[in-house]
């Protein structure tokens, strides 16, 4: 009876325990998260008036440079560049560290919004947010697979069992695929952005452009026999040009993978060389990426021309023949222009690395 | 020139105090991260042994309870009853409280992973989750008008204008819509539960069964005349169908909405009376929901099994009828045993708060 008794007061003394226990990790809990958010909104303060003072030093020393009559003249225009570079220095340092989290972030977009609504999608830890980037490398690895395989094997099975004429359900699984797929991809770009990624606006339009082409596809009705393959053309087309895209995805990621190691590997050693390693070590691949790239937007503008064709002559009246055709044509264009754009960049970018590694060390 | 040199000279000094001031914000920040992640780390693990041991507790006052043979005899029934009462306190405050961030959250499901990778997006304010909570009663309300609009324009337009025919493109505009709509709302319910809303499963599976319909009917071939009344008469009992839901829509987000706020506010005044606001001031609303809500699900079989009908018999013969059919019954099932055991649920819970306010206070 005795020990009976004292279990009793013991589980009472341990209730009693619990609930002060609850009781403090409440007030902790609450503590913890007040005094963070004042913290974080006092440093987003300090990170934004920084940020706008670095800017105007800047404009100041680029106006002194480029102007001869003005109130600024240093000694020599080796002080002024000294100058230059040490703001660039600071602002990388904000940018690319951890007071980056404490920037204000790229707005949530409308297309963001109305998928998953207001939720904050911004990691404040820069080694978060480089684990999505590889996470977002490695699903489009997948997916770049997948895009090899799915079309090719419709292609195989189309010559091999279904004499030249493919059913409606497997080409249809695939263009609703094809439609998750882009708005999975354009959602994560857009968190990548979010999360300071430095994504072409375009490539994310490029994926809206793809989700309306893979919609307005699935009301498009596969037509059978007879005279089939005439009908098919089309689609055969555009599974010829997925299955390129494929290759060319793999070949993309190989790449943008290396560029992100460099960065991650640099970034460890010396955040400052950050912007140096951008174009290191991965030069060769770019002059095998690019004909590839380049051969890819005409074959996708070629499909684009003849759905247009195709239309327009009336062997396939629909809307969605000539609406797809279009969609092609400027996908092709905006893609071209933006790769052209980047080589560009990335070519006066070395240029300048070159000029000033030329120059002579004073 | 003196002033010039002068100027050269406070320029100078700026640029240093500025790359002083970001070094000093860097190091700031990469504290304020590392000593935030410490801090809640440990919290973390004190919110999950606290957890684990209100549950241990708890079963061993349950088991001494219902057993009369046990190592726990306290003084009183009483006494018993009251250190239950105190532990449910203890859970309460962890659970609704400001701690309840610091417990393990549901897993990111792989539908969530799908679309927006492994990007945390569990708040860890408490009025956060209610403000996404807020937003999402919103957004159901826009979607519940137009939910009521678009159809009925569709049928409308059908009987004035359109000659009893409904054209092809306008019904697979409002069917993509449908589809994004319920992959915003399954996403946006998703995140909701990771953050800790207690809804049940099923009301998002069925918003995965809806997205699957909205896919397989953007397959199906809207035909035209002759004979069109025949073979849209599944279309149409769908727009139909499709009104009705908009009204029971906006019933339950008022019901909701209400609920909620009485929630928040009983939150504010005193978190332990959260659990008993639920039913609170809503029970007559509740009483006119649940027979729209019936009449609504037997609507939608009706519908499911005249589609199966129409399939069977062989008027359109596609399998999209069929699959649409079956689909529609399966949803109209699940709701009707989800409603009913919500009800179930709050009565028992009523009958327990009607018993236990009845007994004499001691």
């Amino acid at each position: 009876m005795d020990e009976k008794r004292s279990n009793c007061e013991k589980v009472e003394e341990e209730v009693e325990r619990v609930v002060e226990e609850a009781k403090e990790l409440q007030e902790a809990a609450a503590t913890l998260i007040n005094r963070t958010s004042s913290e974080e909104q006092s440093l987003r303060q300090r990170a934004l008036s920084l940020d706008s003072n670095i800017r105007r030093l800047r404009s100041l020393l680029h106006s002194s440079i480029s102007s001869t009559n003005n109130l600024l003249r240093f000694d020599s225009k080796l002080a002024d560049k000294q100058l230059e570079e040490d703001l660039q220095k600071a602002q990388c340092l904000i940018y690319d560290g951890d007071a980056s989290a404490f920037l204000p972030s790229k707005a949530q977009g409308a297309f963001v919004k109305m998928f998953i609504g207001p939720i904050n999608v911004r990691a404040s830890r820069k080694d978060v947010q480089l684990k999505v980037k590889e996470e977002y490398n490695s699903y489009r690895d997948r997916t770049a697979l997948l895009f090899l395989l799915f079309p090719s094997t419709l292609l195989i099975l189309r010559s091999w069992i279904w004499d030249g004429c493919l059913p409606a359900f497997p080409v249809q699984l695939y263009q609703a695929w094809l439609l998750f797929l882009y708005t999975g991809l354009a959602l994560r770009e857009n968190i990548l952005r979010i999360n300071g990624s430095d994504i072409r606006p375009w490539w994310i339009y490029h994926h809206y452009c793809a989700m309306l082409m893979a919609l307005v596809s699935l009301t498009w009705e596969i037509k059978g026999q007879p005279n089939c393959a005439q009908k098919q053309r089309g689609v055969q087309l555009f599974l010829q040009w997925a299955m390129m895209q494929g290759v060319a995805m793999l070949l993309q990621n190989r790449y943008q993978r290396q560029r992100l190691y460099t960065r991650i590997a640099l970034g460890k050693a010396k955040r400052m060389d950050v912007v140096w390693g951008e174009t290191a070590g991965v030069d060769g691949q770019l002059w095998l990426l690019c004909p590839i790239l380049f051969i890819l937007q005409g074959f996708e503008a070629y499909v684009g021309l003849l759905l247009l064709k195709t239309a327009l002559v009336g062997v396939v009246p629909e809307w969605q023949v000539s609406f797809c055709g279009a969609l092609l044509v400027l996908m092709a264009v905006g893609n071209f222009i933006n790769t052209v754009q980047t080589l560009m960049t990335k070519s006066r970018f070395k240029a300048k690395m070159k000029k000033s590694k030329s120059k002579p060390e004073f």
